[in-house]
């Protein structure tokens, strides 16, 4: 049997009622740890839990072999930050679970897909998402500046997912049969906003204005500290968010009560 | 203080750890019964935490002078089936609440914007959610037409929610200055695409074609029933997929990996 349980966002104690039931019946237990980040460290869950949380990375889960292979036999738990659903990854997995004739089942949680709603905007008012991935010197894809455009077009919000790279190869190393793993890296909003203003300089269809244009910055959502601010991509840029994971809100049109929370989050001289 | 407390999509168990131990210190409990439905009865769910669980209708929840006034000196838990943020008038609480100095804190959870996932779509392929109401003799809206026309031009898929009517004032007896309420409804899948075709047939873009356009249907998601079918239109809305509540979605164009899935779901002539 294989179960996928979503940890939510922030803590141990994100885990749902029935998630943690699947954990303690599990003869083994993964940590999916590279698609996303939880407020806490895989020894916490492992304290927390009471059983060892084992380290399941990007080769291990884009391979599945072993996973599936455990499955077969065992009560697997495969534990995924936010809901299993957030990545494409986990779909795959499931896929191959049902055609190796293993049963699955699914415990949802949080997403930051959904719980990105807590900055007031409207999740229906929310057009096609996009992903920000880290430029290089010769790979700087930009077609997230035209889905931009097209739901602003449409007076919808676009919610920008950032960067996160916890075990990319290094490509050099890679070219020459050896494999060494960059150092891990998260974007951070000023990042984020460094790349989307680049590609405005060099789109110039004046999507995104970097003192006209409000966004919603979102920090740690579902943490403790999470922190969520509202200004113009110049002042969020200089904002002091603290650690990732960071998302990015691009608003488009606004329903008076959504102008009304978000001014909540505004940035003042007093909380800059 | 005011807890917001997620339930997640099931039944008990889909509460997190973090919200039980709210519930637990909560003085006051109440749940929101008006925007969704959960899988299990309120009574169920006071016999979970031990503790009463009032109800929080509509009137209740859009005054909500009731509940900021008990919040100001009491622990509140409102409890709101998925996730807190999936409706506004959860969101205008939060607002009156802050305005009035009342701390809140918000437990996220699975709502069915993250949960739809699960039919094998990828959560960031989705255009703009659209909602359908019920129509009635002189009422008959249909702005999701031109949403769902948009998603689709653009390749993306479309979440279509439908209706939830738990306590409707009947508006002939409201003319009379008397409050009586209409019998719960539910909208179902088949109900859907009755007045989505009923939109076609009077729009005649050729959006939705009931013969060639394939759908998803989803039942009770995240409930232990849950169902899911893939079909065109006319398929679904013959297929049996039992109780409410149900959703629809119109696929955009589809991955290989997203096809995959699907046709895992595909109506046959043995599971209809």
């Amino acid at each position: 049997m294989l179960y996928l349980i979503g940890l939510g966002l922030g803590d141990e104690k994100d885990i749902t009622i029935k998630g943690l039931e699947a954990v303690k019946n599990a003869d083994l237990v993964f940590l999916e740890s590279y698609t996303s980040v939880l407020g806490i460290s895989r020894e916490s869950l492992s304290v927390f839990y009471g059983k060892e949380v084992l380290e399941a990375d990007r080769e291990m889960t884009e391979g599945a072999e072993e996973i599936l292979s455990l499955a077969k036999t065992k009560n697997v738990a495969f534990l995924v930050v936010g809901d299993p659903f957030s990545a494409t990854t986990h779909a795959d997995l499931i896929l191959r679970a049902r055609k190796e004739g293993i049963p699955v089942q699914v415990i949802h949680n949080a997403s930051i897909l959904n719980a990105a709603g807590k900055c007031g905007l409207q999740l229906y008012r929310f057009g096609e998402t996009v992903s920000l991935v880290f430029f290089t010197d010769n790979w700087k894809p930009d077609s997230f500046y035209d889905k931009i455009a097209r739901n602003r077009a449409s007076g919808l919000h676009t919610l920008c997912l950032l960067d996160i790279q916890m075990k990319e190869p290094n490509l050099e190393s890679l070219a020459r049969g050896k494999v060494v793993y960059e150092p891990p890296r998260i974007m951070t909003i000023s990042q984020a906003i460094e790349q989307l203003l680049y590609v405005e300089h060099s789109r110039k269809q004046n999507i995104l204005d970097e003192e006209k244009l409000f966004c919603v910055g979102l920090a740690r959502i579902g943490h403790a500290t999470e922190c969520i601010a509202y200004g113009s991509l110049q002042q969020l840029a200089r904002y002091s968010f603290g650690p990732p994971p960071h998302s990015l809100i691009i608003p488009g049109e606004l329903h008076f009560l959504e102008a009304e929370h978000l001014e909540s989050f505004r940035i003042t001289k007093e909380n800059t």
